[in-house]
C-alpha cells in the first residue's frame, strides 16, 4: 500500500525549444501537480537538456503506469528524451560492500535507521567477518564473501547471486577490486567512496600520497564505478584543511569524516533520483 | 540599440497547480525559448510560489512591450502574480555611498571595470572627500556630501538628488544611519554590507564585540536596509575561522576580505535580477 | 601501570620575560623531553600567557610527583602560574547527559569506541529511557534519572551522586536546563551543544530562529556552561550554508551534522587538555 | 632609522631534546623577549625540527650583529641548525612576473598600498605592456620584458638584470615557462599560483581540465617553483565548490577570486618569515 503520492520524473534530452511547456502542460493535463522543478542545459552546441521534476500524483486521472504510456508516446518520443519516473515509495534497495573499516557504513546504516536516507539498507557484504555484529545489531543482513585477486570469480559469482534484487550497491571502503564485468552490471548504480580529491592521488594509499606531495588541502571523492580505476563519474566531494601538523595517520582520522559524509551525501542523492550520469560527468539536482 | 536578445522573468504569486504550464506555454507560443529556468515554492500553507527564467528573446513573435501586456492579462492577473519582465542589455544603474574603508568599494570598481558585474556603476557619494582620486581613475563620478548626525536631512536630500537615475544604491562601509524615509524610497534596491554575520553582533564595532564573545567563525552580511538597524532580508553571508590567536585588528583584516567578497556577491546577484524579497526574507537564484 | 609515558603541561601565567626560559630549563634539567609545544600572549596590557607542553616523562631524574613539587616551588610560583602537568594515560572520565535526540551521543560513543576518544565514557544519563539499549550495546552504563522543572533538585542530586567521578560532563542535546549549583561544580568541565552559531539565536528552537531570520549559514556551538544560558566560554563552532529551500526540518538535518562534528572536537580537545579557559573566552591549542 | 624593533627568528635543526632550552635561555640571557613562538618536531625517525620566535630586541645586551655571531657559535653549532634572524623592518623586496590577467597583481598592490603587506613591492615585471598604466597607478615600477619560447635566454638575462636586488620574486599567472637556471636563482624564493587544486591538473589550461573531468571542487595552490613544472613545495591552497551549472567560464572566474587570495597569503606568510622549506614540503606557521 501505498501512501506517499509523490513521484520523480527525471528527464535527458537534445535541448529544443519548448521541452518546459511539453512536459508541464502535458503534466497539468493529467493532473500531476509539479512541487519541485529543477532543469539544466549545457552551454555545448548541441546543447544537452536535463530535468528533475516532483509531481503529486493524488490528483492523476488516469494509472501512474497508463500516464508513462501517453508520457513516452505523446512528449518523449517526440523530444528524443531519456527518462523515467518513480514513486518515492518504491524505496531503492542498497547493498554496501565493505571491508574492514567500519566509518562510510555505520554513517550509511545510522542514516537508514533514522529514517534520513530514503532507501532499504538491506544487505552488507564483507569479505572480513569482523563487522557482521555491528550489521546485525541494526537489522540488516551481513553477509560474509571471502575475496581476493585469486578468488575473484567466485566471489563476484556468489555477490552477483545476493545482489540480485539490489538497485544500487555501495563500496563503502570495499578494498577489492571489482571486475569490469561487475562494474558493467550495476553501471551507474555502482558508487564508491575514494578517500582523495580526485583526480589527485588515483590508487593506493592516497592519504600517504598526500602527506608526501605536502599538500594543505585532504579531500574524499564519491563515483560511480567504471572500468576504469578511479575515473567515473564524480558524485559528490568535500575537503578539509590540514597542515604540517598532520602526520599520516591524522590525515586518515580526518579523512574518516570527510569519507562517510560525502559518501552518505551521494548515496542519498541517488536514492532520491538526484543524479542524472551524462558522459563522465554528473549532474546532481541537489 | 540592443545586440543582446536574453530578459529575465520574475515572478511572485500564491502556488497553484498548472503555473509552469501556463507560464512556459505562453512564453513557447510567442517564440521565447527558456533557457535557464529555476523556481521555489515555500512548504507553508498557503504557499508561495517564486519562479525565474531567462529567455531568448530574438524569435518573439510581437514587441517586447507587446508580449508584457499578454502576459499581463493572460497569464499574470489569472494567477494574481507580482512580476517584471527585463531584457539583461538594459543593465541596472548601481550607486555606492561609502565613508573612509575602500576595500568594498574598489572590489566593485574592480569587477565592474573587468566587466564581472552586470550593471553601471555610474556614481560613487561619500561623506569624505579621501576616495575622489581612487574612484575618478575608475572612471567613475564622485561626490563628496559630508554628513554626519547634525545634517543629516540636508545630505540625504542632496543624495536623493544624486541617485535619481540609480537602480539600486550600495552601502559599501557607509558608515552613517539611513533615515527611515531615505531606506523606503529604496526599498528593496537599498544594499548594505554589516561587518558580522547577522544576526549577531548588531551595532556598531562587531569586530570587537566577536572579539570579546570569544567566536571561533567571524562572518559578514549583505542584506536589503530596512527601517530596523541590521535587521533587513539578508542576501548574502559569509564566514571565516578565528582563534584565540587573532587580536580585534585581525578580525578586521579577515572581515575586510569577507565583506568584499560576501558584498560584491549580492550586488551581481541583484543586478542579474536573482534575487527576490518575501517578507523578510530572500529567494536568491544564484 | 602507565605504559605510555607522556604527559601534558598546562600554564597559565601575567606575561614576563623569561617565561620560556624557565620553563624549558627546569624540564630539560630534570630529563623531560618536550615532543610538542604551543604558546599564547595576548596583545592587552597586562599580557596574559598560555602555554602548553607535551612531554616525554621516560627519562626523569624524579618521580612525576616530585617534579610536580619542584616545578611549583621553582617556577610556578615566582611567575604567579595556574598550572597542571597530567600523564596521557591517566584518561578523563566522561559523562554524558542526553535527552532523546542521539547523533551527538552517538557520534561519542563512536569515536570511543574506535579510539579516536582519548578518555573513557564510562557513563550515560537521559531524562527518557529511550537511548538504553543503544548505549548499553556500546558497553556503556546507561542511567535513567527523570528531570524536568517540578523535581530538578532531586534530579540533579542523583546525578551528582552519579556524576561523582567524572572528570569532565557532556550535555549531548540535553533538553533539561542545569541549575548555577549544578553548572559551578563542573565549572570548565562541562560542555554543552548548542545548536546556532551562538551568539546568534540564544534559547529555545535556534533552527525555527534561523529559519525565520531567513539566514543563509547556520552553526553549532560546543561551549563550557556558566550560570548564564547559552553565554559561557566557546569552544568550538562550525557551519553550513543553506538557502531559501532548506525548511526548518532540513536545517534541523543539516544541524545534526554539525552538532556532533563541533561537539566531538570540542570534547576530544578538553579530554587532550588543548583547552584554557580565560575569562569568558578559551585558548584553543587545537 | 629602524623604529620597529621585532624580529624573526627561524631555525631549522635534526630534532633533540634540549632545544627549546638552549634558545630560550640564549635569547632570554641577552634581553630578546621572546613575543611569539611556534615549533614542529617530525614524527619521522631521524626528526626534524622546526622553529619560528618573534622577539623583541629594544632591550639586547649587544648589538644584533652580535648577537648573531654568539647564537652562531653557542646554539647553531652545536645542534647543526640551520637559521637566520631578521628585523621585522627590513622588509624584503617584492618583483611580480604577470602576463595579461591582473586580477592575482591587483590583489598583492592593492594589499602593498594598504599596508597589509609587510613588504616593498617595488617591481612588475611583464612579456605584455598592457598593465603598464595600472602597476604605474599605485606609483610601483613597470618593466616590459618580452618573453616566448624563441627569446627565453634573452628574456630572462634581461630580467635577472632587473631583480638583481629582489629577495622574493611571483609569478602572478605568468603564462611563461621559466628556465631551470632562472628557478634555481631563486631557490625557495619563486613562488608562483597555479589554477588548479595541485597535484590534480598539472600544465596548461587546468579550468578546462577540471570542466571535463566534472569535479565538484576546484582549486589554487601558491608553490615555490621548482625545476619540475608544478610540482614545488606547496605554501597554500583554497578551493570552491562548483556544480555542472559552472562552464569553464565560470570556473575562471571562480578561480580569480581563489588565486588572488591564495597568492596573497603565500607571499605574506613568506615576507613575514613564516614559511620553512623541508625537502619538497613547507612548514607553515600562519
Amino acid at each position: 500500500m501505498k501512501t506517499d503520492p509523490r513521484a520523480v520524473l527525471l528527464i535527458q534530452c537534445p535541448d529544443r525549444p519548448g521541452l518546459v511547456a511539453a512536459i508541464s502542460s502535458f503534466l497539468f493535463a493529467h493532473g500531476a501537480n509539479i512541487t519541485d522543478l529543477d532543469q539544466h542545459s549545457t552551454d555545448a552546441e548541441p546543447g544537452a537538456y536535463f530535468m528533475r521534476l516532483e509531481l503529486q500524483t493524488g490528483g492523476l486521472d488516469v494509472t501512474l503506469d497508463r500516464l508513462r504510456e501517453l508520457f513516452e508516446l505523446q512528449v518523449a518520443r517526440p523530444y528524443a528524451m531519456q527518462w523515467r519516473l518513480d514513486l518515492c515509495s518504491e524505496r531503492k534497495k542498497v547493498a554496501v560492500l565493505v571491508s574492514r573499516h567500519d566509518h562510510a557504513l555505520l554513517e550509511l546504516l545510522w542514516q537508514f535507521q533514522r529514517g534520513d536516507l530514503a532507501a532499504d539498507l538491506s544487505l552488507v557484504i564483507s569479505n572480513h567477518p569482523d563487522l557482521r555484529a555491528a550489521v546485525e545489531g541494526f537489522g540488516v543482513r551481513f553477509e560474509h564473501v571471502p575475496n581476493d585477486r585469486s578468488q575473484r570469480p567466485q566471489a563476484e559469482a556468489r555477490m552477483l547471486e545476493l545482489l540480485a534484487d539490489a538497485d544500487v550497491v555501495v563500496l563503502a571502503r570495499y578494498m577489492q577490486i571489482v571486475s569490469e564485468d561487475f562494474a558493467a552490471r550495476f553501471q551507474n548504480r555502482l558508487i564508491n567512496i575514494h578517500h582523495s580529491f580526485l583526480p589527485a592521488f588515483v590508487g593506493a594509499d592516497p592519504y600517504r600520497q598526500a602527506f608526501e606531495r605536502g599538500v594543505k588541502i585532504v579531500g574524499a571523492t564519491a563515483h560511480y564505478v567504471t572500468a576504469e580505476l578511479d575515473a567515473g563519474p564524480i558524485i559528490e566531494q568535500d575537503v578539509a584543511r590540514v597542515s604540517h601538523r598532520h602526520a599520516v595517520e591524522d590525515l586518515k582520522a580526518l579523512g574518516r569524516d570527510l569519507e562517510r559524509r560525502v559518501l552518505a551525501r551521494a548515496v542519498r542523492w541517488h536514492c532520491e533520483d538526484r543524479v542524472i550520469v551524462h558522459g563522465n560527468k554528473t549532474v546532481v539536482f541537489a
